[in-house]
């Protein structure tokens, strides 16, 4: 198969030195990522999370960028079919790619090494988002970024789209990692929302990175898409976009997501910060949160518990919840003159902003200990489950677990003990991984 | 409950007599016509098809339209609370409200007596639809009906959703009459589809007429509701308008509908059109697609059956067959130089126009019998389902059940011997009502 | 020239009776009303204001109305080549046709016969206007009128232009009673002005009527166009959909209108409206000014010349003024909940609404008297006016004048000295025909 | 007067960073270039093209950015204040302060250090163009230059009226480089022409640099304004993103532009590229293209002469002529699959490219002479105008004359007599610098 299609707005006009860089060659790093990603949201209508199984299956796709009349085109040969609909790609699908090409080239060519101080850090995660058109500040502030398991149950699913439904009709926008499960569900039920009260600009915003993005590609419902350079600028793209937060049952993803911003919220600088985070899931997913909430009281402290609420099987009351906590974050950016739609006084710790590489050698290493401060303490135990998601999913950490065998995950005693059960947990759950295989845990859990 | 709301358009701005017309008044007939349709689009959410219930129901509702300085306001005492979202209407119910407002209006002044020649009654069915901005010449011609029953089951209406996502994956449009089930599926499906080709105007037209609209109220997906006088002109409009039709499984109703497009097909002069009619379902409705299909056959004949395509189990075949379909549709509009979009060529005999009022008499009365010209059979049979529909949902029919009993049906031994073992299996599958209360047939067919 | 061009908006789809009734045919009345205000539109950029020329010269041009697959096409043969440029019709223009379409056809439907009482006529030009989507509720209430000559000089016109640029800078919308002069010359100003502003949905409103759109055709800056049934209604609408008026130095009609408006507004019932009117032109108007305001005082007295500023040579004052009176018209409206974009509580007696058909007879039989009442002398002096317009410009007007000479204007003696005079001033500034040719009165002022 | 705005589009939201950079400090050279470029725009309503004037004048103005919670404010002291009206800030002009703010500080983030390569600068340019947003790929191709004089003759001004006019009746877009005369002309006359086509999203392209932006600001007319680094990029931009170019009579500045143009199209590469250029003005101004063709023919020859067209006082002929032309470029661009929207395939030689410093040095070191080879004498004698220019109406230029003199220039007997012959005329119409005072030159011909 070999098809052109034009990229979508300004992403078709490149200058002969942009369409260079991009040139087809088996040793060029930037071509590699470019087809990757390209790769994965084109991919993004099958039923795999094993980016490295994707990579075999796909391994003669290319994607070349040509110069034509009216700005350029994409040839691609052997792409996914799924992308297609009587052999023309689906618009959506269309805008990834293109979003794909805007942030691969934006990223090259501003930020050939990225900024490494907290400020710096904070800029370029800006200037990615501001280049991504992500940031408007002439609209209403109303973004919810929902986070939650890939892999999850029916009814999960189904009590995603409720929650994404009753926030559409309140005319609340979705924000979630791409992929499938709780990160589609809800923005599913907002396009429904969305419909019947004839919101015609409803935004389902992506927020990927290139690790990740094979894994879980974005749903074509996803009508603007953001490639972030690495899971931690991903992370503070979530959380400096977003007026709320709601968390939906998942595994070791979610887990990490949850702990990053209560690591981040318990800076004592960002104690005048309001900041909803609601964590819901149908009736059957009472035992879920529960565990996680004991886990959370158990290392982090009842503080942290402080800073979310658990609502079960209730999709109109966590709306309602969030329409009226949304009222207090503007009442709050208004009154401290903060942005609307980037919220620049939030303060994260150097800990949550620079990438952390999920080697065995660095999770071996990592310091998981109750006599460190709460919020050092949050940044590892986020590390731990980053480290996790990479071996269940990632191309690279596939490939470094086939190799070295299972990640060592070791500290105290207690905290182990703990996050061995909620580990297990996820498992029995089929929350690792999309269910199909028997799920073989990556990591080893090591009590002192 | 009490509350104030715009209407949306043009209509927010009447004439001083116009307001007059449509003050509260228990006796005026225009008011009453308004004031229902108007309960029966807040009514939505409801889950009942009983609109003598729902009369009951909200016998406290009244609507009253008020002059203020941008336009008129619309005063709701007592409405359904399901219309509302935090005590907000819903957009999609507040235009359903100004469409009502429009069409009563429309009409009266108008058509103070409705035509009676064919012509005439053509002439008025696109003046409606026009008023109603239904006809948009500059657009795509791409407008796809669906039929089928408002009482499906949980597999068949997954599978009108999965057909109307196959639609609206390749831009087609959708029309309905309107209601839950076979009704709302498509459009539901059609909307996922569109998001993903980013397509923002993608039209969910609903046909209805005032004897209906209560038991299957406009779902507000519905962004194009347009309210026609009687069934007849609503069936009118149905196919003047559709470039194909989809017929999914359903009751009294969905067979009224193809008797109605069959017996307008058969007539010669309506040989050279193309009309793509396709029947589809999931796979285990097969056997009510034979039911149907051989009483078709016994009754109008094979000419009859090769008019229609049956489809199981197969939404992508479906969609795709409607594409190229299209294309000959189009054509042969081209060839004839007729309208894209209001089939004026295609010839409707007057028994097909003239409304049938489905009291004990004339259903009594009507001649079902092998020795008429097909198509006036088919007339006859339409009208015999088109009674049944009435004695089953409609205020008046349920009315008049109630005080003289069931609807005689009479006619051609072979042909009742058919149309009771249909009937039947209507009932058996739950067809005829929402599940709920047993369903006590509103009909007693009597074979010569 | 043969020549087809497609109606824009709904006007490109016509009922089969519609067409019918638009067929060309010599004797049918509306075939020939069609006729000649499409030849009016086209013959936009010709500078002749006299009908009956205008109707010698385009004996041979013929309008029809053909069905195609997308609607209607125009087809036209020998038209005025002005309205093309490089032999594609001007945009504008093809709008001005749709809009005779679309005025001319509902008033065949709708109206057989006008109605008489003043509610109804009023509710008539209500509907007239609605139907060619003037009133539009959820805009921003800054409608000016802007009247004056259609022959005025440069310097003047100018100066119209000036005034147009700072309304246009202050966000106004315009409306004029289409042709050239005073009523191109706003129109003109105020789109450089929203340019500068970025108004993209600048409005320039065209109220025309039959009988006077050949001498006036609608620049094509004109966007808004409505073909009005008679004068009174024409006047009728300007005064209920503006929020102010500006009058600039003009002959017959513009008198006509100041006439109309004085007469209304000296109603006692419109005592507590807010109707800002401003008379103005650049330095050397101010005699002319002077004259028309000594008319006023002697005839209609100190009130009626109350009700106007006189403002010279300063269109940012006229604009500011302008911008301010708003503020009070709709403060009022807001206390009296009328509509801000039609102004329904003002009351037009029905002197002033039904039509004048200006004949000899009933020219002669005006009763100009200080005995009548100030409204009933200000509705007779008006109706002189008109007269007087009809026979300098219009088709049967001028046809009358050359039968049986002009018309006979009597009345009281001072009264009819001050006309003379004005009437004398209008001939000597060249205000009552375009240049060209010597201007032959087609009126004798009689003194009793 | 102090005042704050807010700017438009993605202006609003800026990274700490960059607000950082622009804050107010006399040292900073960044912020005095954003002050100077800021005041120039707010400016556009004066009459005077001296720069230093307008320097000394608003000595006491002040621009601030603010962060808020929308995005950044500008904070205005002491603005000029025909930007304004009744105190609110016109909107073109708002813009065009976005435009500065983001044309600077994109400049400054992407190219501390501009590139030096032929090719370096041209990828710098479309980069330039497209951040801009330019280049819009998916537009019809029929973007106009129009060069001519800042200080014409009134009816020279109502000619490029008139000829932008026929542009815009026939869809054209519109660049200039802004500034009044034949720079503002064109855009007004097309505002109306597009008017009449309905053309609502017709383009007034300003292209400036900062050191003429303060003597030629741009009209609010211009509704996308680009500050590009220097006058070389700035005319390579010109011919980059026209389709074609017409010349009305000017000063030097055309002069320079005339050579440019032409200088670039002797390059033999360019030979096979359609470029059309065309000379025009009203009957009066024939002399001066005369004058112009001469110099022309007797410094560059015949074939630069044969490179462009003369008309005379035909509006309606110049508009078809480009049309057709059009037609050519479209189709050349077609057969060579370049860009219609940026002329990659034109070589542009560096002579033409590299910035040109008018010192007193480098003016009097310029070597004018027949044994160059034609396309470097073109290029030398474009920067002769070019410090001309400077000398006229730059602040640094005119600050350099009055401390050391006029430039001098030099170069072969013949070319010297023919230059001195033309600048003259140039100073007897009045084309150097807006009229007012005695026009001292700046400049000394010395035939060697």
């Amino acid at each position: 198969m070999h098809i052109q299609i034009n990229p979508v707005g300004n992403m078709n006009l490149l200058s002969q030195s942009e369409v260079d860089q991009l040139q087809h060659s088996v040793s060029s790093a930037l071509y590699n990522l470019y087809r990757s990603c390209s790769l994965a949201v084109l991919n993004a209508g099958s039923n795999t999370d094993d980016a490295e199984a994707i990579h075999q299956q796909y391994h003669s796709f290319e994607i070349h960028v040509l110069r034509r009349e009216r700005g350029v085109k994409l040839d691609l040969i052997n792409p996914p079919t799924d992308a297609f609909v009587d052999d023309k790609i689906i618009r959506g699908i269309r805008e990834h790619l293109s979003a794909v090409l805007r942030d691969i080239l934006f990223m090259h060519s501003r930020y050939k090494t990225m900024p490494t101080s907290s400020q710096g850090i904070t800029d370029a995660t800006f200037d990615i988002l501001r280049n991504a058109n992500i940031i408007l500040p002439e609209t209403e502030p109303n973004l919810v970024t929902c986070w939650g398991g890939h892999s999850i149950s029916h009814d999960e699913y189904k009590y995603t789209k409720a929650v994404g439904y009753q926030l559409g009709l309140r005319g609340f926008n979705i924000c979630t990692g791409c992929g499938p499960g709780a990160m589609k569900g809800p923005m599913k039920g907002a396009t429904i929302g969305h419909a019947k009260q004839r919101i015609k600009d409803g935004r389902y915003i992506g927020l990927t990175e290139p690790s990740i993005i094979a894994a879980e590609p974005p749903n074509p419902i996803v009508n603007e898409l953001v490639i972030m350079p690495d899971i931690e600028k991903r992370l503070e793209a979530f959380v400096r976009i977003s007026h709320g937060i709601i968390i939906f049952p998942g595994g070791a993803g979610t887990a990490e997501e949850l702990l990053y911003i209560l690591g981040i919220l318990l800076h004592e600088k960002n104690a005048v910060q309001h900041f909803p985070i609601i964590l819901t899931g149908p009736a059957n997913a009472i035992e879920y949160f529960n565990e996680i909430d004991a886990f959370i009281g158990a290392t982090l402290g009842k503080k942290a518990q402080s800073l979310y609420k658990i609502v079960v099987d209730d999709p109109v009351k966590v709306a309602q919840l969030m329409k009226s906590d949304l009222d207090q974050v503007l009442a709050h950016r208004k009154s401290t003159g903060d942005a609307f739609h980037f919220n620049w006084s939030l303060v994260i710790a150097e800990d949550f902003q620079h990438p952390f590489e999920p080697s065995h050698d660095n999770m071996a290493n990592l310091n998981i200990s109750h006599e460190l401060p709460t919020a050092e303490l949050a940044a590892n135990l986020r590390r731990v489950f980053s480290g996790i998601v990479a071996g269940n999913v990632k191309y690279s950490g596939i490939k470094a677990i086939r190799e070295f065998g299972p990640f060592h995950i070791s500290g105290d005693k207690k905290i182990m003990a703990l996050m061995d059960k909620l580990l297990a947990s996820f498992v029995s759950q089929h929350r690792m991984k999309l269910p199909g295989n028997k799920y073989i845990p990556c990591y080893k859990v090591i009590e002192h």
